[in-house]
């Protein structure tokens, strides 16, 4: 039928080392804080997406991911859609000759190369990937910036996930949201052989939603306002520097003070927020050991709003840092990949008196390993998830 | 043998509900904010001990706690055997009847009722009786003010173990320590019924030195600031017109968020300092399904450096409370004294649907029980720990 029109795009994930926590404004998703993430590489981790549109779709936009059908009346979904049509409908009005792809029903199939149940956050990638393909399918002409600014009204921290590479949230202040996008501080070509192994914790489902968690933050932590005003615009200028110096020592210290910081706050909460356990504890305990080890910072964790470690290193440090994960983890699911398979296992003599109890809780308490590196943003790809027909291929 | 002075007390312990975390002159034990505690029973848990002294013991001071012999040469210690002996000294010279206790060498025997492995804050009872037992040796005729100020420099909190009842420690501005002394803010009589539920958490050895862990917190934690400039000057006077007004909701919400804030800042120190576990968690969920069940603030938790729970509730709670933890943890020790065989076991259906993951990690990890109440400040007693000989009873 040659009234079906597609767009694909794959789209990354991003861990922030800088955290976004805390809204000023919820509706549209404008925060309290700027924030900086590393973007990860999509071989590893990705959302692929198809946008579609028919005038002879029936009347409903829909949403599939990995096979379900998803809700898509959402305010967040819909004023994705709303913003996107609207600047398709400014083309058209302007050149009358384009296909009204604008009026028409929206198909969006998606699916993760990722288990779901790994309690990564996917939103991110799936909104980027949303937004990314639908600009694609409505052929707009805006940039990285101007897509980061409607995806951030999806799922805040999506709007890292249009860049590749080291990317800055500017908060902004104009109270319409225009001023708060996301900014590239280095592409990943400028240090590219930043790694990171993440631990997945085999975890009960989690027990606050970070969009409630935060606004809960807001209105009862007394430690987030002085997070919020002085401790984060000075990190970003120390990770913006360190991203610029290919300083892995001051990346690493002020990602690992960042994520403490960020728990912090959660925890300052009432009631309390708590998204680390014993075994992210652990975690960190053996981090703290292999550093130690080092006799410098070779590794560096960050948590986002669950109990997965996500552990960042350099390549030339892969044997001290995932090496000795793999040494003390190598029976779990994700060494047997390319990636996996490469890591040298380490020496964990040293690392084990160390932190021998923390091995252990480690050893209870991660399901899987997943190895992966910094990485591009958004590629477009011909690999459509919905056929010539306009039927899902998911 | 008639040249062996002795003096006998007893003396309590202190549970902060604004917690004392951070000095600001380490030698003189002076902190960076005011606190306030309560005075626990002597009937459940208390330090007694016998201060003696005579020119026929050998040279050196001594001090035996529990059957073994402690080292008295920290200087800790050692401060407060010399203002002790400075106040001694004064009296000797403006009357020379006195015998010269100041110049002989002091034997103190100390006894804990309560189990040293149960990680319970003992410094704070055993400087508190220690101080106490001199100054009644010597004949001081020093307030519980003063005393307060001395026992202070041997460990911070043991300070307000010199009051009974609701007792703060003003932080005072002077740098030689002279106005950071306790207070009553109350007497126990004022609020009777208050009463606490210990849940001892079996552990690993606490990580980290409360004095290590809260200068390392000074120095690294960016929050940390804004908690002893702000929070802490705003929650001092809420939690004095609590006790004032004996109004437990507004006590037990700033007990809970004060002992947050103090763990978020340990999680906020660089490296992070955890003295919450899983269990310690699981102890304030089971609280929040309590007081959800009650629809209002019935249990209170606080935590010191270290996972155990102290639950503080009003004696007309007690099923709902101390009874709540009596029907899930029924089999621990700590129920067959006198206060616990009166506890009435609660209707653990409600907390059990809210929190039945944390019930179980509190089965799990609980290893005991203990009941008190709010208490009286030192009391001095007869019986003695030392002989008339100068011997040890212990």
């Amino acid at each position: 039928m040659s009234d079906i029109y597609r767009a694909s795009t794959t789209a990354p994930v991003n861990i922030a080392v800088i955290k976004y926590w805390g809204k000023r404004d919820p509706k549209l998703n404008l925060p309290t804080n700027s924030s900086l993430s590393v973007t990860l590489s999509q071989d590893d981790l990705r959302t692929h997406t198809t946008a579609s549109c028919s005038p002879s779709y029936p009347q409903e936009d829909t949403l599939l991911l990995n096979g379900s059908s998803q809700d898509v009346s959402g305010a967040r979904t819909q004023a994705c859609f709303r913003e996107l049509r609207a600047l398709r409908k400014q083309l058209e009005d302007s050149d009358s000759s384009l296909p009204k792809l604008s009026s028409f029903p929206l198909k969006i199939v998606s699916e993760n190369n990722f288990p779901t149940a790994a309690g990564l956050a996917s939103s991110a990638a799936g909104f980027a990937a949303l937004v990314r393909a639908i600009a694609n399918l409505y052929e707009l002409p805006a940039s990285p910036t101007d897509l980061s600014r409607i995806a951030r009204q999806g799922s805040g921290s999506a709007c890292r996930s249009l860049f590749g590479g080291y990317v800055g949230w500017e908060q902004g202040s104009a109270a319409d949201g225009s001023d708060s996008v996301a900014f590239q501080v280095a592409p990943a070509s400028h240090w590219p052989n930043m790694r990171a192994v993440i631990l997945v914790v085999s975890a009960a489902k989690k027990g606050v939603s970070s969009t409630t968690g935060m606004q809960t933050t807001v209105a009862t932590s007394s430690l987030f306002a002085s997070r919020a005003a002085e401790t984060v615009p000075r990190r970003m200028q120390e990770m913006q520097k360190a991203v610029q110096e290919k300083d892995f020592e001051a990346f690493g210290k002020v990602t690992m003070m960042d994520s403490n910081s960020f728990h912090a706050t959660c925890l300052d909460t009432y009631p309390p927020i708590f998204y680390l356990n014993d075994v992210s504890r652990a975690a960190i305990k053996v981090v703290e050991a292999i550093n130690t080890k080092a006799g410098k910072i070779v590794a560096a964790y960050t948590f986002d709003a669950g109990p997965n470690a996500v552990v960042y290193y350099l390549e030339e440090n892969e044997k001290e840092v995932a090496g000795l994960f793999k040494a003390v983890l190598g029976e779990k699911d994700g060494w047997q990949g390319e990636r996996g398979s490469k890591v040298e296992a380490g020496d964990a003599a040293g690392v084990q008196e160390e932190a021998g109890v923390a091995i252990d809780l480690l050893k209870d308490g991660v399901s899987r390993v997943i190895l992966t590196s910094v990485g591009e943003g958004p590629v477009k790809t011909e690999k459509s998830l919905v056929n010539e027909k306009g039927e899902a291929m998911a």
